[in-house]
């Protein structure tokens, strides 16, 4: 597949997504690409690239190209890319009137003095003249900066309403000068820009341009106009990568699985082919191979894009072309990527352990190192998500045999109930994933509905013991806010609920009006409120936050989550806190510390979660007797140690396995720290 | 004043305080220091250091210590505090339950598994002994590299409800064994880790403890038992460094001038003297000299202690040493300064252009370099914030003469209004010292009623002229989230209001009920609410925003600032925007986009700030008439380029003084970026 002048080895395409490691951390960031090189993408691309000094939105880490310590720390990624055979792609772009600009403290700029409907507080210079031509300047700067750093593909990146787009949305556009009012000045600034960069670099370099076909409310221009402009523009563009929603609705790009099916964006892209001549990209977090021949069979697209799939498992195409389909690590939709690569911290992922530990921890998603001590077996007890991974690695690093035992009928742990709750089914390949891998593990052993006490754990006959043995939700009403429970709160009571009671032992509010009282803010209280609703149930979500389930806005969850809870009659309160729980009756404080009593006849509490450590802890108050039984080590993971996303619970069983033959597995290796080291003073 | 085997050579002592340089940016953190020693202060210190990989609050920035190239880079601090004269601290500590370990992924610990009042979804693992052991002996080892590095004075610090407060608290610490129950109990993690660094490094190193008095809350142990710590540790104490507030409430301790006065925390602080023989330093936003004085003699203190007034006059101390107590730059308490640093981003202060500009753009707060062209006069319309600072450098630079023009009578700009909002009367020191600083220079002269159009600035006889006009806020409702005016809006009719009307010229609300309409989201809004309640009025507080005034809470402000307007009885509705205005009505929809009738007898608008660009853009139409009258240059600073925070227009018209003679002063300058250059790969 030719894309300008350089040639694609296959129809996958890592489209540009974050990380955390822009241009400040090279390593990791060549480390992660060339892991999806590896694994078969026939393009790997940055993150977004600010070409200049204005376009900040720090502490939001960017692989901005400025000057020549950008360039070299950016060529490493373009080396191991290329090492492996993929093509290097820059996504360069100018975010405009969304710059926070608190690292450069420059103005913002955009088309017209209007405030950024993305950021708080963030008011643009109109640009004059001289700034149109000072960042196009910077543009071709950046680009030919970018081509001396090895990328093979640069882009015009306008998506996403960045300045690009500003400029040709008359909801960012009000200038009266040549660069405003009718489509043809308002696509002037882009046009420009995309022809002074194919000058600079288009023989070398393939010009790619991100372009976004609806920005789903009022920050983009019509699916229309949007195409107008893909045949304005195709002759200085050589690939489209094409999505929708603005910055501002970026969740409607990256769509949560609890409200976008694979393949959403289709209905969008689908309607390129008729205006252009060059090859296509789009996105829907694509990873049924079904589904990718189709679209590509279909000419819907020409090169099945990804983000997401790609984090969730960098071998993807690889596993496609050699037909081990079930070896695919299918995302889930969740975005735990996104809410761990925002704010200045690096990606992560609930699927891929290994995700953003490629330098840092040395780990790779398909290659482990061989155990020291391959002659022993190892017991984990509990097979949740931590215990899953734990079992699935030590198998992986050749332990003689490793046995995981789960005290339930169904292996899953928490997934078990949690990918119940609405908008969740997609969780469970967790799960899924996990299962499959295990049965093909010659070493692996499974066994469920055995539950074992400290005795049993010690005489089993395996020398290590990993207890995963997870976390479950307080009983009594004990939550971040008073570190005590709330009088009257006792789930034995049937007015009392926990999220277990309701989701696996089906035990229902009595009366009319349920609370669920959430002092977590993330989707557990959500999910039920919005369950019991639609049982039927007068419910109110009552918040000890300031906002109803705020983690949920870092996954792009949030808004469409409320909306939803406010559609299935979810009454919602926040800023309040329950004081004690009457039959009947609940006392509550608001958020000016004024009391405030709510009629409720049952509440569901989703407070704060407590480790179940207490098999863990009796086995390591007694060495001795571990000893007898020839027991060498025993170690927790997971939730076990401490309650966590479920992400989170899957690093910890991951890395403990891949740490089993440190001095002390138990506290975690250092890992490397990539960070200026300025050298001692004078030196 | 000695302090263990230290010797302090004055009672000014900058006490730790976060910067966003930390660790990571190391010739940043070392020059905003070492300008502070150069101005006198015996001691400055870093921020929070913690000495574990599980003490990980990222994305904020810490001085951790947790490698020899931690020391390294720290060790530029030491050096450079030491050429001027002044000891270094290193604030040494585990925020144990507070750790979102975001970048290590390490599981946070605490003495007992309570999850985090501060940050969410942050449950911690209850420590087991191993825990215990292993981070005494991580500050073990943080303390010895801190006196390689050079450190006068080692922290064990616990205030702001830290690891070692969470075991002296009943709050967190639920243990029952020895580091539970009792006070002795509770009180052992803390007198452990103080024993062991003590002996680690107390021959060479000051050890001093930051004590919490009062957590303002639950989050941390009575008065009482607080004073009971200090007799109990004091024999392994040098110095006790003491203050108010838990992190979660951390707003009683850097408190804003909207709430507290100065000299606030000496209630708590003055009790310590009767159980200890050690020197106390402790903070309360001291500038005035009087009270730093009265504060010694009366030994309530030993030691001033500043935060930031050490940011807005790193030279404080030698001032006051002086007698030169009208050039001190007094802080103004609005605690832009944390919300600068906060979320990995680095300080900033209205007051102080220069803070933490030392490094990266060389800035030094007291010396200027002298203008290449000398022989200039400037002419600077507007006396705003940034047309008074531009003016001071620009006059501080030599220039033959500057003239500041202002059209109103009075000095100040947009500070003449926001200073009389309720709560906001310190933010007019930004005025009052410019106001004297002005009047000492000799080559700047001040102009007061003179409203100056093109013509007149053309022909005034400056060859540079400065535009600092300032910005207004839209009469129409123009907004963020539309782009558009609202239908209806218009600030000539008797029921819509702009601040403006309301401040300056006196108009009030036709009718009972008032609505203000806010999308910016800080203290304008707010301050007008409040300002029309007390006089009587009947006020709804209607903000497009989740939160009202969600910027204040990145000042410390937004809890007591809801608090307040609760009190004055004013109706808050969140989620909420104006469609359109009709006389008695406001047409709305709510967060589920829902529409909404609001009865309203008037609106006050505060939707967005337009810049006054008019004069400027005339001026640079027209390069020959400028040429014409010998006007070589026409430039603008602050609000009138676009509207910001004050403390960004005061830094706008600050810059462009600094570089008046660089090539295109209206293009900043590149700063050094200070981060990892990893080099070309393979080289």
């Amino acid at each position: 597949m030719r894309v300008g002048p350089k040639t694609l080895r296959n129809r996958f395409y890592q489209v540009p997504h974050c990380t955390g490691f822009g241009t400040t951390k090279p390593l990791s960031q060549a480390a992660h690409r060339a892991i999806k090189a590896e694994g078969g993408w026939a393009a790997v691309c940055t993150e977004y690239a600010p070409v200049s000094a204005d376009s900040d939105e720090s502490p939001y880490v960017s692989a901005q190209l400025l000057d020549d310590d950008d360039l070299a720390n950016l060529a490493h990624l373009t080396r191991s890319a290329h090492a492996q055979g993929a093509l290097a792609g820059i996504e360069l772009t100018h975010v405009g009137a969304h710059a926070g600009v608190r690292e450069s403290r420059w103005a913002p700029l955009a088309p017209s003095q209007l405030a950024s409907d993305y950021h708080a507080l963030t008011v643009p210079k109109a640009m004059e003249r001289s700034d149109i031509r000072r960042v196009q300047a910077d543009w071709v700067a950046a680009a030919r900066r970018a081509r001396e750093a090895g990328f093979d593909i640069v882009y015009v990146y306008g998506a996403h309403s960045y300045l690009p787009m500003q400029f040709l949305s008359p909801f960012y556009n009000q200038r009266t000068d040549e660069y405003g009012g009718p489509f043809e000045n308002r696509a002037r600034f882009w046009l420009e820009t995309l022809e002074l960069v194919r000058d600079a670099v288009g023989a070398d370099c393939a010009i790619a341009v991100r372009h976004q076909l609806d920005g789903l409310g009022p920050a983009g221009v019509e699916l229309r106009e949007a195409l107008a402009f893909v045949e304005l523009a195709d002759p200085l563009v050589d690939l489209w990568d094409v999505n929708i929603g603005s910055i501002a609705e970026w969740g409607g790009d990256s769509g949560p699985s609890r409200f976008f099916a694979e393949g959403y964006q289709l209905e969008w892209a689908r309607h390129v082919r008729d205006h252009t001549s060059k090859p296509i990209v789009g996105v829907g977090r694509f990873t049924s191979p079904d589904l990718m021949a189709e679209t590509v069979r279909s000419r819907a697209l020409d090169l099945i894009g990804a983000a997401r799939p790609s984090i969730a498992d960098p071998f993807l195409p690889r596993k496609v072309e050699e037909g081990r389909y079930d070896e695919v690590r299918e995302c889930i939709g969740c975005n735990v990527c996104i809410s761990k690569s925002e704010s200045g911290n690096h990606i992560g992922c609930t699927q891929n352990a290994t995700a953003g530990e490629e330098h840092r921890r040395g780990w790779h998603p398909e290659r482990f190192a061989p155990a020291a001590r391959r002659e022993l077996d190892a017991l984990v007890v509990g097979a949740g998500p931590a215990g899953l991974e734990c079992a699935i690695v030590l198998a992986k690093r050749g332990l003689r045999r490793v046995h995981l035992v789960e005290a339930e009928d169904e292996l899953g742990g928490v997934m078990r109930w949690l990918s119940r709750l609405p908008g969740l089914g997609e969780w469970a390949r967790v799960v899924n994933w996990r299962r499959i891998q295990l049965d093909r593990l010659r070493n692996a052993e499974v066994l469920t509905g055995l539950c074992l006490d400290a005795r049993a754990v010690r005489e089993y006959g395996a020398e290590l013991v990993v207890c995963a043995t997870g976390a479950r939700w307080a009983a009594d009403g004990l939550n971040p806010f008073t570190h005590r429970p709330i009088p009257g709160a006792d789930a034995a009571l049937a007015h009392v609920l926990t999220p277990e009671q309701v989701m696996i032992e089906g035990k229902r509010p009595a009366g009319e009006r349920t609370v669920v009282y959430d002092t977590e803010g993330y989707v557990v209280a959500a999910g039920l409120a919005e369950l019991l609703a639609r049982e039927g149930h007068a419910v109110e979500l009552v918040t000890a936050l300031e906002q109803v389930a705020p983690t949920c806005d870092e996954t792009l969850e949030g808004a469409g989550l409320r909306r939803r809870l406010h559609e299935a009659g979810v009454a919602m309160r926040r800023g309040v806190t329950v004081d004690s729980i009457e039959p009947g009756l609940l006392r509550c404080t608001d958020e000016y510390g004024q009391s405030l009593e709510l009629a409720a006849d049952a509440i569901c509490l989703v407070t704060q979660r407590l480790s179940n450590e207490e098999l863990y802890l009796e086995l390591a108050a007694d060495p001795e007797a571990l000893h007898a039984e020839g027991v060498e080590a025993v170690y927790r993971a997971g939730d076990c140690v401490a309650p966590r996303l479920v992400a989170d619970a899957i690093f910890d069983g991951h890395r403990l396995a891949r740490e089993i033959d440190s001095e002390n597995p138990a506290v975690p290796l250092p890992y490397l720290r990539e960070r200026l080291a300025a050298g001692p003073p004078g030196a």
